[in-house]
């Protein structure tokens, strides 16, 4: 196994979320990736790599070219109005507001690109987000080159931004980018299974109207969780995407037997596509503890989701997501990846 | 002139502000509107009146039926569960989510109803919301009985107060409902006249698809300023309202040259629209110094304004709105209603 990661990644660093009316430090952290990181290390010697670098192009296959432009001058244009601290978004396009129009000074223009008020653009979000993205697309090329499975260490995550939104802690949609990687390198299908707490409302509009890209999510459910506005199970694809989206909601609360049911019912959709590749947007956030979440999966239940996921027997790429607390993350992840690595009768 | 007052509106108490990235004592305080009560105490002694209490079917015949129950219960659900401090939202569904999903969970509920960050429901909003709205309507009631003018001192404010949400530190639409109120009670037209230096999105979005209340607004160019994604001089009405919506945005720095002019082209539209009365949603913030605002009218200025208003010889009702150079806010208004009563050779 190969594990992917930029220390880039680690410079993104936000000085406060507001989150549900609490400011506090921000729950998606450096560190974590670092801790991570370590534990990855320290489970497969020898396993990590730097990721290469990759031309733009394969981020402006998934995002709009405006957004991918204002992601690289928001900051500075934040700083040249004279505002300091992190750039934040204030306000948003609902209830018959004019959604197409993109204003002129920054803080229109962030509130343009965001879907919500915790996730801000620092001073090093653009480069940590493109180092999180070729870090994705490093595990793709991976694939693309014969390897069975491959980790990517993904810092900022990705699921959450849309094609022209971030958010979520979300600037770059990792998982989506290196989708379409394998689908450039020749791959006719792909699965792209989210087993993050949070359903992964980027990646689907992404793919929505596709059919070569299916999205398959278990996570908890938006009546009761973020991001709220999307992940119903009556979202189901949409023109020649229509029957590729699977949301399969949970309820707060829900542990392995119910879990485990979800998540066989998934890979079952996915055998029946029959993708040339699977790649997982591993969120450990779904962790008993986890402090933004309420799911109740233990380190044991992690390692029969690794095994339950390779015997689908697909090059299978894993793109990290969330995962908050910190001190499980690395052993959470660790644990899907000795599951996935015992049942597919592979050795790290 | 009578000047309508209540002492609930002065509960509402929200303890900080996140505002474009900064965390603030909120701009919006009750101090200014207790200011501005004493100024017109000064300038117009005799003219304060208590508002009286109205059913809440005036309220309905704006707001949505859901929204009106949120109001007055979202605090109580924000502290069931568990969570303390005012209740701010956090996501909107932008960028294809699903805007007609109301999350069953009070954070979800929130965003739902809101469009920004920088207002939350606090203890005391629904009482002094009501309260506010109730002030507009006793101003109305003045009119109906068959005053020239009356002053509703209204706070928090109502412009930004949509059919159904809540934000730009608004909760019920203040000039809506005395409209619809004036309408109730027999007038056929009724124009509305927003002179803040925000354009009233709620206001707008209200009456977009009505004949029967004219909405125009002289405001700062929503490409550069608050509420950013509506305002815009395209934006004229909608099926039956259609040429009934004006929008006359200008750039940051407007003083009385360009003001004046676009001030004396909103009133020869209402001339030519005849209503048979005129609500002003009086915001001060046009002043030179206002910190949330980049216009630079003087206290002369809000004389000629008042004069020409008067000028159309209408029933006229000012709705206080917004206005946050609290040592400014009670002479501007004084100075706008004395240039009014001057020129209409009224006595205070």
């Amino acid at each position: 196994m190969k594990a992917f990661f930029a220390r880039e990644q680690l410079l993104h660093d936000q000085s406060v979320e507001f989150n549900r009316g609490e400011l506090t430090a921000p729950y998606e952290s450096g560190k974590r990736a670092e801790m991570l990181f370590s534990a990855l290390e320290a489970a497969f010697p020898g396993a990590a790599r730097d990721a290469a670098e990759f031309p733009v192009s394969h981020l402006l296959d998934i995002h709009d070219a405006d957004y991918i432009g204002f992601l690289q001058s928001a900051f500075g244009e934040w700083i040249a109005e004279g505002r300091t601290g992190d750039a934040f978004p204030m306000v948003w396009p609902v209830h018959d507001m004019r959604g197409e129009k993109i204003p002129n000074t920054i803080v229109g223009k962030i509130s343009h690109y965001s879907f919500e008020i915790s996730t801000a653009i620092t001073k090093h979000s653009w480069i940590s987000a493109r180092r999180s993205a070729e870090t994705a697309l490093s595990g793709a090329q991976e694939l693309s080159r014969g390897a069975n499975m491959a980790f990517s260490l993904c810092r900022p995550p990705g699921h959450h931004a849309g094609r022209g939104y971030f958010g979520g802690y979300c600037y770059l949609n990792n998982a989506g980018i290196a989708a379409q990687y394998l689908r450039n390198e020749g791959a006719l299908r792909i699965a792209i299974l989210d087993v993050d707490y949070h359903h992964g409302n980027g990646t689907q509009q992404i793919f929505y109207d596709r059919d070569d890209v299916f999205y398959v999510s278990v996570h908890a459910d938006p009546d009761t969780d973020f991001p709220y506005f999307l992940g119903y199970a009556d979202e189901t694809g949409a023109g020649k995407g229509e029957g590729f989206n699977l949301n399969i909601p949970l309820s707060r609360g829900a542990a392995w037997p119910s879990y485990g049911e979800a998540l066989s019912h998934a890979l079952n959709r996915i055998g029946d596509y029959a993708p040339d590749a699977l790649i997982v947007s591993l969120g450990v956030d779904t962790s008993a503890g986890d402090p933004l979440s309420g799911f109740l999966l233990t380190r044991d239940d992690f390692a029969r989701m690794g095994a339950a996921i390779a015997a689908l027997q697909r090059q299978t790429l894993f793109v990290f997501e969330g995962g908050y607390a910190i001190n499980d993350v690395g052993g959470n992840v660790v644990s899907v990846l000795n599951g996935f690595l015992g049942a597919a009768h592979s050795t790290p």
